[in-house]
């Protein structure tokens, strides 16, 4: 017999089905119970009423796997509307260790180290299942969003011969006897395949061996990588994020809509251009609003990030807000001065809810401007060799950016750990399950 | 003024348009000259008859990055039918070296190594650019039919604390002082969220080791991986598989045309049913056909798996084959045993053109038959903790399997070396550019 879901048993009243899935609880009341099914379309109840049966089933753990198979009858008390009577019940994969933690209660209540370490079962909670069918779905709806937009998906080595993006932080590798690296992003690919697909995206782990374990940084996460050519600037980088990240949003709540109502996820507010404000101007306000005198600083603080995302509900009634024109000091080598003023870049932070959620910039594209700007910083040519010859062949004015999926669907759902949207997530002092 | 592709020319003969690109060849006529401007739709004809211009132009080699301004007329000699008169042109990006090698021409006629040596460059060969925008469209339309069947995407980690597929063969890291490891596949994590999601999916990047270096190998490839409950044995494991792979090759011949085109690819031979053939009868047919007594082997060699197509496009007119069944002995301890026949397992692989394209299994979804597994093959338990956990809290009948993206598009393009399926291929001897 084919199985049916148990989503589905409304349009099987009267008729016979199976069902299979997970035992969500078996709740006995007097002479008979109810086993609570879960699959992976809703829960259904099954009225179970035979002593044998509820002999069989008092032995089981909670998710042990069964099969039911019975007859749909409407009951307006049961889940849904409908439940199964008349079962006749196969168990599948018969638990006996009692689960760590129960999963059957609306809000799952157990702090995070232990939910972490018992990740495999306590992802099955219907709450933490939906936050991971959003990182899903994320992903999907940046790819349609960037298709349509004509980009290539490309994938590039995560095994490199150099740190490019600077030094530090960097995972070394045992190479068949030799050194290699973990890229720490794309960025040198992708910047390449400009000269081949002009646009292109990519979405893949990249690695960070930060020593520092906050909640706001992992050592591994998904990037979702743009880059791509023939722009006029930064703000024709801006325009597309603007965009895909419009887009991202509406796909979720478009089409993961219980997900996005079981975890009471607040819309984001979103004109249909994010507001701008160019970094000295930012540093200025700060001062004036909040009296910190933080104008020679070189990059923003978490606070200034939350201070600036607060001016910018207020006055744009957006939850995002871009801050342009970082300066030169805290950008890596690659990124494009201002052409009005060589201190600051075109290079931008996107701030959501009162967080860096992206950065991006306008690059470089002209070979002299690389060596130029490589001298600079006393920099040696040599390790960029390889990343340096594709811009000797003639590369657009391009540039790109990188959203971290887990700080995106984090930021979407106003949580506050990074580790409670990555499946397994990686830090100092975790690398298991 | 906006920019046109050059594919868009006839559609907008007799208006001024910009077109923008790289020169592909400048030609020389006697007293002016074509530009040919290559941009990602495809190489559009400017003719220059201003000796300003052409003076400009001859300094500048192969691969600039040109704007051209002018009118488009109709003229049946140039590609398209169309082509670009009165131009203004801007230099954008000025190439001054001399190019590798030609990629102007049809046929790119260079060594692999110096391709490789130089590969954002030569990836620009429209024939080459070709393959990869198969590699893209290729995992679109893997995620495409998965998601149509109810899959949900997930991001594992790469980042390992142990070795779980074997000892052997996995890149050692060091991690903040610590030993950590690179997965060599998201075998473990996919099957743990088969309890969650019961159908999941993955591309990424996988990692191994192998010290040797040969044309069916890489040491970090894209793995697109599938994992699903539920399931009746192998065989619903390969139901889902046969149709996953004729979607994804008709989804190429329908929305990359013009690459399958450029690349004569020819189509394969792929019947609605792939057909199948048990390991012992498979080295029984070899015996029989072929007079090599392989009857004891515990596995397929290259010749084996070569005669057993041949065998297949002759029968079954088709050039795919599942060959099911393989010994336990070859096959991890998690592969579920042939219930009928213990020393085989419910194991199989899908050969392509004489290739084995895809490794996949019904595996034990039971926590007794792991720990009994593991014993049987003198394997510690502890390592596996984190992994076995999994299964004492119920998990259903499942099966999975994976495609390496490279070898897909490989065999489908009738290719003989992975290395030219990988943007910047990974091995024993390479890991730059």
């Amino acid at each position: 017999m084919k199985r049916t879901f148990v989503a589905d048993l409304p349009s099987n009243a009267g008729r016979e089905v199976l069902i299979a899935g997970w035992m969500h609880t078996l709740r006995r009341v007097g002479k008979f119970a109810f086993l609570l099914v879960r699959d992976i379309s809703g829960i259904g109840q099954v009225v179970v009423d035979s002593k044998e049966q509820l002999d069989r089933l008092s032995k089981l753990q909670d998710e042990s796997v069964v099969e039911v198979q019975g007859t749909v009858v409407a009951e307006k008390q049961a889940p849904g509307g409908f439940e199964i009577h008349s079962p006749e019940i196969r168990v599948v994969s018969a638990v006996t260790d009692a689960v760590p933690f129960p999963i059957n209660k609306a809000v799952l209540n157990v702090n995070l180290d232990t939910f972490l370490d018992n990740a495999a079962f306590g992802l099955r909670h219907p709450e933490k299942r939906a936050v991971f069918t959003l990182c899903g779905a994320a992903m999907a709806a940046f790819r349609t969003h960037l298709h349509a937009a004509g980009f290539t998906e490309i994938a590039t080595p995560k095994i490199v011969a150099s740190a490019t993006e600077s030094g530090a932080n960097v995972f070394k590798l045992d190479y068949f006897g030799n050194d290699a690296y973990l890229a720490q992003s794309p960025q040198v690919y992708k910047q390449m395949m400009v000269g081949v697909f002009e646009r292109v995206f990519e979405i893949a782990p990249v690695f960070r061996a930060e020593p520092h374990s906050t909640s706001r940084h992992l050592n591994e996460y998904v990037s979702m990588d743009v880059e791509f050519g023939f722009i006029e600037d930064h703000f024709t980088v801006m325009r597309l994020l603007t965009d895909l990240v419009r887009a991202m949003v509406e796909h979720l709540f478009r089409h993961c809509r219980s997900e996005v109502a079981l975890l009471n996820t607040k819309a984001p507010a979103m004109p249909t251009e994010f507001p701008h404000i160019y970094f000295p101007d930012a540093l200025e306000l700060i001062y004036r609003r909040h009296g910190e005198d933080c104008r020679q600083e070189p990059d923003l603080s978490p606070q200034h990030e939350r201070w600036l995302c607060e001016w910018a509900v207020e006055n744009y009634g957006s939850d995002f807000l871009f801050v342009t024109g970082f300066p030169a000091a805290k950008r890596p080598f690659y990124t494009h001065p201002d052409p009005a003023d060589p201190r600051y870049t075109n290079g931008f932070d996107l701030l959501f809810r009162g967080m860096e959620l992206v950065t991006g910039s306008q690059r470089l594209h002209l070979y002299a401007d690389y060596v130029r700007a490589l001298a600079d910083r006393n920099l040696p040519l040599e390790p960029f060799t390889g990343y340096l010859d594709a811009f000797r062949y003639g590369m657009p004015p391009h540039g790109g950016f990188a959203i971290g999926l887990e700080r995106f669907v984090m930021l979407l759902l106003n949580g506050q750990n990074l580790r409670e949207t990555a499946l397994f997530p990686r830090d100092r002092n975790r690398i298991t399950p």
